[in-house]
């Protein structure tokens, strides 16, 4: 199954990170714009298109997220705020699972497997 | 949804681990025993009861794992052998979902969401 | 420089975690004890010296840290508790650096080079 | 100690990344250029510096260092070449510790603690 998936958990609290604004982007477009659903999963029909090799870059608007949650304490300035994850897609017919894992402090974008 | 899933993602190479060895343990009983499958997923019945609050515990045969891999160069005491990853449940009704990212000098467990 | 060093972080907030209870054991003794330094260090002569060979275990009183902090929300069973983490010394004249980066809800250990 | 420090460490071998092509910049300049040193640190005398708030970016040459590393197989297109890891100074007194694990397909990167 071609196509990328992108995943968001916010494990500074154990839950996976519901509204966040994602996009998906190559060459100057968006592929993709809209928000991560109730599963944190960003659920959008152009994510299961079969793209071409190259570089593409995943969006995540993590300041915004954050600056909505009660109780979280953040800084003047986030230290986190529009955090842009560029990834090549070397073989167009394998999966891309892009699971995200975020505090208000950082983040952990490692591929999840094909 | 109650109950646990455990996924596990080799991050050193960007796949899924298949055929680790993983089992779920609780108050010195084995619940679950098996390897993980063709995408990584610890794929047991025994993972979809409902599990009462308690301490639980995943074990991973990391080291046994890399083992059998090619081209992955350990040394003579590997970092990693088995490792014991301790979680609690407080809900009965909520899904743990337990990814677990490896290489074989370390790993990151981050509950995935409810 | 052989030895251990062991540094923690709570990425939850972006802090060093101060007064974090660890200890290091092997062979089913406890190397050494006590609670993690202003700069988030496990900061004991112990560990400085030169480990032979074999396994050894990092543990970390996750549960009750948190516990003491403010505002962080934790369910009536924690999610994490103890943290047992377990490596392989393999080259008796390495140093091993362990970062121990946590949540309430997980973490991530990750040998941090010689 | 007011600043910003880096530290690289390849977590798929678990070794310190030695020699990889690091930029610091802001609004646009770039303060700092140079590549990690032999404990993985980008060691350069304009991260000493008392930073204004504001928004900065660490650039992480990572494509670049992994192949030139010997037996890490990689893709046609790699899965990642250049980061980009923007992150926002708030407290300018403060120290901003960046500690950066990667893999060839993935990294972490939370702030360390002031």
């Amino acid at each position: 199954m071609p196509g990328v998936s992108i995943h968001v958990v916010d494990v500074s609290r154990g839950v996976v990170a519901i509204g966040m604004q994602v996009e998906l982007r190559h060459a100057g477009h968006v592929l993709a714009s809209g928000a991560t659903n109730a599963k944190g999963l960003f659920d959008h029909p152009a994510l299961a298109a079969t793209f071409a090799p190259g570089s593409y870059e995943a969006v995540f608007h993590i300041g915004a997220y954050y600056s909505r949650q009660k109780n979280v304490p953040l800084p003047e300035v986030p230290f986190l705020d529009i955090v842009h994850y560029r990834f090549g897609i070397s073989d167009p017919q394998q999966h891309y699972h892009l699971p995200f894992k975020c505090t208000p402090w950082g983040y952990s974008c490692f591929r999840g497997g094909a």
